[in-house]
């Protein structure tokens, strides 16, 4: 024991010491050639320059600009604030009883222009430059895309086949009613909100997508908040919203294809290529990926490493695929998910892995990405409040008033269609990855932006007081 | 049943033929307003320039072309080609006996311009076109941070105590010995290697740092494979390495603030914020955190978001509290793994949640990262393949001798000492995480850039061999 210590001091000392003095005689060598370099030495001593009037307070400050400036710092900087915020208010939220969802949604408009922008100018310049927006912009649309492989992931065909009668008509009439309903406000509103350029047809689908959007995953957690999820209303929501789902992301990949294309032909040829890459993915891949992948290494409880590889392989290709063909990478996302082996509870353990770092970390990113874009000073004077305020009424007509008839004229109760007819009328996260499509294209213009992510907040936030309404009014006559 | 289909016949059609008349009503409306701003408008018919010479085949061309150049496209083939590949090597190293971590650092030299950009240069500059590397760049730095707080959580503070005796004195003998023979080294390739600019203290400490650099987590996996991780050799060999980590990062964190700085001022204020941030983590944060989680969530299977939020936030503000002192965001996310609370196996369960996406997704692009910093072609002439194996005969004469010296000084036999000193001499990703910093900070050039990297995976190949080889010379004796 004292030996070893003894022989450590000595180490220590000794090979310190020559260090020490080794670092003394090479800092008389001769500096390394090219020192004739100017561009690379001044980029390693960017501090220098005004060594003439050099402070250390000065020194201090310029160091520390730097490190604020390094892109990593601003990122990370971005993604705590927007991680914190996010979850404060998302808390706050549920604490008036409604779904996290809602408040994180809001968090994103707190963050833009809107709110912060307007309150502190300058943190907000410092923190969400314009110049620094690209990584977070690449970050958010990561997020979506690993978002939707675990929406894909939860339509379980089995399940949706057994409750095929009632969902298909529900969920089809809760998105052509509305969707009716958008393109004809579309005609109303084309020549005041549309982005100058785009055309009338992209426009008023858009429209109509912006209207018929049910937001799966919110809906699933209303349904789970109010312990309904296992009750026939509960099902049949979760049924109808599903086929919705995928009914919507259908419509809003051929929307894309016709407003992305310049003709005609291309058109045809975006839409086919579309439908030959669905049909290789349901027909060919999820039909032989359980055996490629071997039932042993499905139902390991820890997927290995070369598993998890080959379907991040499959996440990838599938997104890369959509937006080579002129869609758009989330489908490819979606689709990757739906395509994964049920078998073993794999989905399950994909889930766990994939779907924390997504929503607790990316999400929020997407929806302070949305909230950057959303400038409700925009919106001056009555008359854009009172044509929001149309858009909601219109959004809510035809989403809740076209399921409630449809679940009606298939024998279900008043009360429970009403319920069902308000729970599709939540939009949430899936309303804001549709805009934010719109927008990207060139269609939507930052006004009618803003006005639709004030109806999918409106309408989300209304679900739950709307569903406690409708249930009262069932129990009052039977009390 | 027939009356629901009826129903959604009717609906479907008279919606749908709805929706079409008014599209080609909405048609023949003016445009939007501000049509004359041209940019905006060029910007959304990208493809109609030539609109004169128009050709189908051309738009198809076109149109592809700007899909592929979409930032979210080359990001997703990138982040496909890096995985595909990465885990294909890896597969082929295991088969040869080898790590798979092996095969994904040399998977990454094969994606660079030493391999791929040299046999495929079009392809090469398609995929990693060099405008298009920010983004992956910082998804390479996320990935080390995260992968780091991955490496902090393994670090087990009660288990490190109990084996502190040996594994400081050799952990620290397997640090400071390379690290005098590296600094001695630098005397020596100071003039023809270091970055033009840089100081020979800042080379000689990095050559120092990159001779002594043991890669804890490769070496577990070693451990693992050959099952001897339960072993006392197996025990103690951890224990050396975690200590010798964390001194490693230590010295690090200390030589970038020297490398940085730019007066002496500025080094002690630098070191003085690392020190006083390191002492805030250890004994403030890692204190009171499980009392501010609360031990029920920390035992909960499932954390909760608000749990996970409150851990990426930790992870987050730490990243970027280092970065601002003057340091890395990889030591902030080492001391964040480091301050988990270990109660209920919550580590466990946050590392299932990080590790997978990071290992899978992440740290392959962190290797091609570091293969496109490596141009084996720099190499030319017998003088730089010569300095090169000097490099290695050093790196492992100081890490293999200096770690078996001390082992058997500490009282081990000779056999198990020189196990253990080859199994210190692993320098797999935590060297290219070292030589990384390095070049970021202009104080590696390219050609030693390449030469280190060379080292790492010679070292890290040779491991498995030479612990064969030392096993079977203790074997043969007693058989």
């Amino acid at each position: 024991m004292k030996r070893t210590a003894l022989y450590y001091f000595f180490m220590v000392t000794a090979l310190g010491l020559g260090i020490f003095f080794i670092l003394r005689a090479g800092n008389q060598l001769p500096a390394p050639a090219l020192q004739l370099s100017t561009q690379s030495s001044s980029q390693i001593t960017p501090h220098l320059t005004g060594a003439g009037d050099y402070s250390f307070s000065a020194a201090v400050e310029s160091s520390l600009r730097d490190n604020a400036n390094d892109p990593l710092t601003r990122l990370f900087l971005q993604l705590f604030v927007v991680t914190s915020v996010s979850y404060l208010v998302g808390w706050i939220f549920t604490r008036f009883g409604q779904p996290a969802v809602v408040g994180e949604m809001m968090a994103g408009v707190l963050l833009g222009p809107s709110v912060f922008g307007l309150l502190a100018p300058a943190a907000f310049q410092f923190v969400f430059a314009t110049s620094s927006l690209g990584a977070l912009r690449l970050l958010s649309q990561i997020g979506v895309c690993l978002f939707m492989f675990t929406v894909g992931m939860e339509m379980d065909a089995a399940e949706l086949r057994r409750k095929a009668h009632t969902a298909v008509v529900v969920s089809h009439a809760s998105i052509i009613a509305p969707y009716f309903l958008g393109v004809l406000l579309a005609l109303f509103l084309y020549g005041r909100l549309a982005q100058p350029g785009a055309s009338f047809t992209g426009f008023a689908l858009f429209m109509g997508i912006s209207m018929s959007v049910t937001a799966f995953p919110v809906l699933l957690r209303i349904l789970q908040d109010r312990a309904i999820l296992r009750t026939s209303l509960g099902r049949t929501a979760a049924a109808c919203a599903a086929v919705g789902d995928v009914t919507a992301w259908g419509v809003l990949a051929f929307v894309v294809a016709i407003a992305r294309a310049t003709s005609v032909g291309a058109v045809t040829l975006s839409l086919g290529l579309v439908l030959i890459f669905v049909a290789l993915m349901l027909f060919v891949i999820k039909a032989n990926l359980p055996s490629w992948i071997g039932q042993p290494a499905l139902e390991r409880p820890n997927p290995s490493k070369a598993v998890l590889a080959v379907v991040f392989g499959i996440v990838l290709a599938s997104a890369v695929s959509t937006q080579l063909i002129g869609s758009r990478a989330l489908f490819g996302a979606f689709l990757a998910g739906i395509v994964m082996p049920t078998a073993g509870g794999f989905r399950d353990k994909l889930v766990v892995r994939v779907e924390n770092l997504s929503s607790v970390l990316l999400l929020p990113v997407f929806f302070a990405f949305s909230g950057l874009r959303t400038q409700i000073g925009l919106l001056n004077g009555a008359q854009d409040w009172l044509i929001c305020l149309l858009i909601i009424a219109v959004a809510t007509a035809g989403k809740l008033g076209g399921s409630a008839l449809a679940a009606r004229l298939t024998g279900m109760k008043w009360r429970e269609s009403l319920q069902l007819g308000a729970l599709m009328n939540t939009r949430g996260l899936m309303e804001l990855i549709a805009l934010n499509i719109g927008y990207d294209m060139g269609i939507l213009s930052q006004r009618i932006f803003t006005m639709l992510v004030i109806m999918a907040l409106v309408t989300t936030v209304m679900t739950g007081p709307l569903l406690t309404f409708f249930e009262r009014k069932q129990r009052t006559p039977a009390a």
